[in-house]
């Protein structure tokens, strides 16, 4: 079978089902890669008009007289197999077919039919059921749901594969928002030949993914999705959200993608084996990947907290401590140094509390000594810009801190647009924020536990196991 | 003692240590209370100027000739006790001390000073060491952050009071941000004098809060406290975070309050005795606030979920199951009433999947279908305003329902910049919305199970019981 670059960076591509009328998925598709970042050549296909967007159409994808190296195709269920055949007898080697009313709906003949022409060809196939890929990088953009309505990430790091296209649409509209970016998205709908396990391989080995995410309900073939993990555990992260943890829960997934979502503890058990972290919901899902796509290693689990609220710091404690973390115990010397610099009435334990009146200059003592001082691992830094004295210029302390540091420092900041705009300053840099300490705190305890078990795995291979 | 209504409704207010400095606590205040929506009148008190923000000052409250409910003090710790006994002399009943300086940093002599003073006199105080008073109706506002970095919510139901500044300013500024809306905000620092069991009293008592949130880490007087709240358990909703949960927390907050935040166990224990809910951060204090202030409570635990995406509907019912609520089996009747209404293809289980081509006309016919039916006690409203065929008037969808409905909807929806303007335009005007599947469930259970302890509580008393 072909490879799955062509869903990415394919330089020509076919959209069956273009359309003139602004309401078609056909219409939204053509506009995304026409007024979109996409540089390649696009053809649409569609036998009842002769022009969209300005571009010429064909009849039928066999008609195009260059080569194509992607089809999307988004015509009534019935109509696809005859679509397909035709890319089949064109050589285009990856469709995405976007189209509904296969297996989710017991149509199982016709999805079957699918397959078919889609192994006599050898063409890769994402979907049916699906909203197909987004790739900020090359532009790709299948996701048919109009911009004003759902925003686009920039390009990034992290990747996120998705059975359900709700879910997936939720998720690229929110890391728009919030500022977070995107390496690839994949909706996959039924799996009907790349499914969740070719993805993850295929994400392993793409050099833009440092972090893979995904939701799904179940695997199509456990066997195949455990030996890619297992394989590549620990090489890079991936994160899951998995969908239908419960009986009821499975219950609506089997009337939702008609799959089976099987037990969730026999999931729980492969996954815990296979390196995979698990998250609870989308907010933790994000802030494991943020967090691992950006931040060093620790060596250790001892935190040290700098904060310029009290309560914030007994918060972020409290959640450390519960998280399994310790609370580091700062050498002498990097006491004795703060001291020299700061106010007396500034705590300098362990939350060290730079109290309501700090300035950025008493923030960058701080966050130096934490960084130099042997008894620190990681740094929870706690940022309340609701207090008089902290500028804009906080944004370049933390800037700089990031660049110098090897320790991974954690930043918490809450509360109204002021704040929001000033994080995702940050975010935008690549620098990831939390909003709560209980947040923070859990993904400390992922990127902590993940750094373990790279090390394990590194030793293990090189006493010669696996 | 006086009453506390001083500090909220003050016909007038003395400013001590009003300042001309832009950065002084004193001067913010001033420009607080004359440029925001404070009605009464004000007195700036500063020996060395002569006027402030166009009105006359004082050199000392004793020199006002008219009446002065309420003083502010912002001046340097040290002065505050004679400031304090001039208040007294002047027979100003009620007193904010914002100043910090005192039991916080060991300082318990100067603070007990001023509990004598207060007591000679009969001043109510409160502080010292924190943010005082913002009550958005009667525009009083001790709050000293500029609004441009910490906005101010609207008028509502919600009260909060807070023993860390910080968690308060950033709650204020956060909810200002989401649209939550607030009643009364009380920051107590010390309790030198007001402490959380007035508080909670007064508030219980106060026509305009329906729901009390507090954030503190220890309780001055454990039973005082247990007793005004065991006292009127189940009359509103009283919601606590408390920070210093772990040995680590309590430790941390020893430094930063110089209070004892005693055993979690035996805190939450006393908490279930006295009906109050427990949060475990700050989102979910407000999810489950706006919840018991918006919604009506259930009739039982049997929720419907009605969606236009199936994984947002998977994952809800998950979190429904996990948090012991059960999923509705919608009347034959009610099932037969929708299928006649939409197209074959919408699942009509439960979760009802509306699937992603649902318009407003479809979700309407599906939640007036879970409120007339007998076997929904909840209704679970999953709205992604990404799909192609939903616009604003969902807005209005959702707001009838809400105006039939004696059944709580909870409304989640996540998405980016467009869905949270729709959001904010629904908690504008009282509707909670949620981001999260998890979160809601979370408030389901939360609001099921305050409606059971109301109802077992009057059927105590009915039965002469306490």
């Amino acid at each position: 079978m072909g490879s799955l670059d062509g869903f990415f960076v394919p330089k020509s591509i076919a959209i069956i089902g273009a359309s003139r009328d602004q309401s078609k998925i056909g219409h939204v598709v053509m506009r995304n890669m026409v007024e979109g970042d996409y540089k390649g050549k696009v053809f649409p296909v569609n036998p009842n008009t002769s022009q969209i967007l300005g571009l010429k159409c064909y009849p039928s994808v066999t008609k195009i007289r260059e080569r194509v190296d992607m089809a999307v195709i988004s015509i009534p269920a019935e109509l696809v197999p005859k679509a397909l055949e035709e890319c089949g007898r064109k050589g285009i080697k990856n469709v995405i077919i976007i189209t509904g009313g296969f297996k989710e709906i017991g149509n199982n003949e016709l999805e079957k039919k699918l397959i078919d022409i889609a192994k006599k060809h050898k063409i890769r196939v994402i979907g049916p059921n699906c909203l197909g890929v987004f790739d900020p990088d090359s532009g790709v953009d299948t996701v048919f749901l109009p911009r004003y309505k759902l925003a686009r990430p920039k390009g990034g790091d992290i990747s996120f594969i998705t059975q359900s296209g709700a879910v997936g649409s939720v998720v690229i509209d929110w890391m728009a928002r919030k500022g977070y970016k995107m390496s690839k998205f994949i909706s996959y709908g039924n799996a009907s030949d790349v499914d969740e396990a070719d993805l993850i391989e295929y994400l392993i080995n793409d050099k833009k993914t440092k972090v893979i995410c995904a939701y799904f309900e179940g695997v199509k073939e456990g066997r195949k999705f455990f030996e890619i993990t297992r394989k590549f555990a620990g090489k890079k992260p991936i994160i899951v959200l998995k969908g239908g943890t419960t009986s009821a829960g499975t219950k609506a997934v089997s009337s939702h993608t008609g799959s089976l979502a099987g037990s969730f503890e026999v999931y729980s058990a492969a996954f815990r084996q296979a390196g995979i972290i698990q998250a609870t919901d989308m907010e933790e899902l994000f802030d494991y990947a943020r967090t691992l796509s950006s931040l060093p290693k620790p060596k250790g689990h001892r935190v040290q907290i700098i904060t310029d609220g009290g309560g914030f710091g007994v918060l972020l404690t409290d959640n450390i401590i519960k998280d399994g973390l310790s609370l580091a115990t700062m050498t002498e010397e990097k006491v004795e140094e703060m001291r020299k610099k700061m106010p007396a009435y500034v705590v300098l334990k362990n939350p060290i509390d730079l109290t309501g009146d700090a300035d950025s200059e008493r923030y960058q003592y701080a966050i130096t000594a934490a960084i130099e001082d042997p008894n620190v691992d990681m740094i929870g830094l706690i940022v309340l810009l609701q207090v008089p004295r902290l500028g804009g210029e906080i944004v370049d302390t933390i800037i700089n801190a990031f660049k110098t540091s090897q320790k991974p420092i954690f930043v918490v900041s809450a509360g109204g647009d002021y704040t929001e705009v000033l994080k995702k300053t940050l975010e935008d840099i690549g620098i990831p924020t939390f909003s709560y300490p209980q947040s923070a705190a859990k993904a400390m305890k992922v990127l902590y536990e993940f750094g373990m078990e790279t090390k394990n795995d590194k030793k293990c291979k090189k006493n010669g196991k696996k």
